[in-house]
């Protein structure tokens, strides 16, 4: 394996990372390259855990900022090596978008930064594509919290180079009915489990969904039925009915406090008994845009042709910094619609808006 | 195999018939057994059809009347042979309920009634027990209709030795609402077809069945979803709900009349764009029980210890008897809760009530 070169030209390096692959669980040759290069520069104090590293400037300045990225991808489609495309305006292969154009980006950046006006702490980890549990960035929060102390976050997941905050919570419980099984020609001697659901979801389509003004951005929330099942056979009245409900919520609530508007929503149905089970939790973060020190990376990156930001939608990593108490923004190049896709490819000029976007705001 | 002795106690014939196997497409032993027997007595004329058998007495009587059992079983669980238990008061083996107590009482009086005062066609088929299509009732019914003319029909299904008069049809539909699919974190963007399916639980909540009388017996109704099933994925907003509805409707009704009556109600929920696929269409069987034929048999079964008439609930091919025109019942020996049980067991005094009942009905 060839070193990197971490100041060859932004989307140069993104194609040399492209080149080594790194689908989840074998992220170790990747993770050994980033830190061989991140040791020899001086201006950087490196850790190491698993297939992790955190590199941090220590310049002593009043504020610290945590930029982050994941070193993984899913799996290769016959998309590594990369391609350059369209005379070079395009970078084609797994991880173009997401996210080896935003590794590029830091890693360019903290070699180049020396003595960045904000102190760094480059986080680069594993295992975000897989089960929760595996995830790096979780991991070094539990082992080395110490180290992901800071006022704010930039997470280099694929936006277009605009920022997008924070981001929604969501949480899934399913709600069962229990019922009375008999045979359909007898059911009177049963109770139908699939009928007992019926308010539940005439509450759902009625359900109006907020949209939440958090530190000057719009979350749009959701509340829904994204399974449901019952029934075991075309003879039986169904003696259980279970309908399994998501709720991606505004960042102005803790995750207790979504789950008890959701038991609230189900409560007020008039079910009868019923049963809940948390399936997945998984809190929001808000974007802490309204601090001078986000203020001061919007305008950089609206400087930078950014434009302005919008709320985040979906669930992402920057919520792990939500639960650490630090208000955190996503902000990378690419589509995020591309990620994952065989035909993932990115534009040079997202790469290098990113570059200029980080830099403006972090050089002295 | 040794011949069958139709002049053996009713009972030892039973257990002879069970100890000859004839689990559903191995009936062709029992049916030779049976064909050997029938054709050997001349107030007889018998017609084999793969393996099933009609056997007709021809005097000439103005009346004449089906009796009718299959010959197969469900799968043998350790319980063949047949043994006798309380002392001979119970025989207990496959098929001793389900139904060759019903067999014996038939091929009993089949070899005894040689001048019965209604002309009698006795009719033993193959593969009731197995999907509708290998049906041999079915198949006689089409290649042989000019032998299955009657006025009359009693299928010796298990009764508890009472009769069971017609039987409810039985439909149903998979109704699909349609949705959009979506990212649950965008549900906007889409349209939620689990919620699209409260109107129709809600209506299937409210609906009241109706009790109806037919022929002087009272048919409980039901109209039930039996099955949902909606969503694909924990983060996705479902495109499609499926509810399973099942309708089991009274013989005042044709198969017709029964699929409007569903569509009506399904109509009257206000569902917007839905579509309905039949996946299960059977006919009532009217019990025919206020005509001076039936009236007589029901005399005679009263006399012989059986009880008031009353109607089936769920569906047994005594609906294929209505699907010709002739009103028919259920009559025979054995708890119908205990067909297809691994303890399988009859009580001798059932089927000799059985024989008593159809006897005096048809003795001159």
């Amino acid at each position: 394996m060839p070193d990197l070169d971490l100041h060859a030209p932004v989307e140069e390096l993104a194609r040399l990372l492209i080149d080594i692959p790194s689908v989840s669980g074998g992220e170790h040759a990747i993770a050994d390259a980033v830190e061989r290069a991140l040791t020899a520069l001086p201006h950087l104090t490196v850790t190491r855990d698993g297939d992790a590293i955190i590199a941090r400037t220590e310049t002593g300045a009043p504020e610290r900022v945590i930029i982050a990225g994941h070193l993984d991808t899913v799996p290769i489609k016959g998309n590594v090596p990369a391609q350059w495309r369209d005379d070079g305006a395009t970078l084609w292969g797994r991880g173009s978008v997401d996210m080896k154009g935003g590794l590029a980006v830091m890693l360019s950046l903290a070699a180049s930064l020396e003595r960045p006006m904000r102190d760094v702490t480059w986080v680069l980890y594993d295992h975000e594509e897989v089960e929760e549990s595996k995830n790096g960035l979780g991991r070094l929060s539990r082992r080395h919290a110490e180290l992901l102390t800071a006022d704010f976050a930039v997470l280099c997941e694929p936006t277009s180079a605009a920022i997008e905050g924070g981001c929604n919570g969501t949480l899934r419980a399913d709600v069962t009915l229990p019922g009375i099984a008999a045979h359909s020609a007898r059911a009177w001697k049963g109770a139908n489990a699939i009928h007992r659901a019926a308010p539940l979801l005439t509450a759902l389509a009625a359900y109006e969904p907020a949209s939440v003004d958090v530190d000057g951005l719009t979350y749009r929330e959701g509340l829904n039925a994204v399974g449901i099942r019952g029934g075991i056979a075309g003879n039986v009245i169904p003696d259980a009915c279970t309908v399994t409900v998501n709720y991606r919520f505004a960042p102005d609530k803790t995750l207790a406090q979504a789950q008890a508007h959701v038991e609230a929503v189900i409560a007020s149905a008039g079910l009868g008994e019923w049963d809940l089970e948390w399936t997945d939790l998984a809190a929001a973060c808000r974007p802490g845009l309204d601090a001078p020190l986000a203020m001061s990376f919007a305008d950089a990156v609206a400087a930078a042709g950014g434009g302005a930001p919008r709320a985040k939608e979906g669930w992402t990593d920057v919520a792990r910094f939500g639960d650490l108490g630090i208000p955190a923004v996503n902000y990378g190049p690419g589509d995020p619609e591309l990620a994952h896709a065989d035909e993932e490819w990115c534009p040079v000029t997202d790469i290098q808006a990113c570059r200029a976007g980080l830099k403006a705001w972090l050089s002295p």
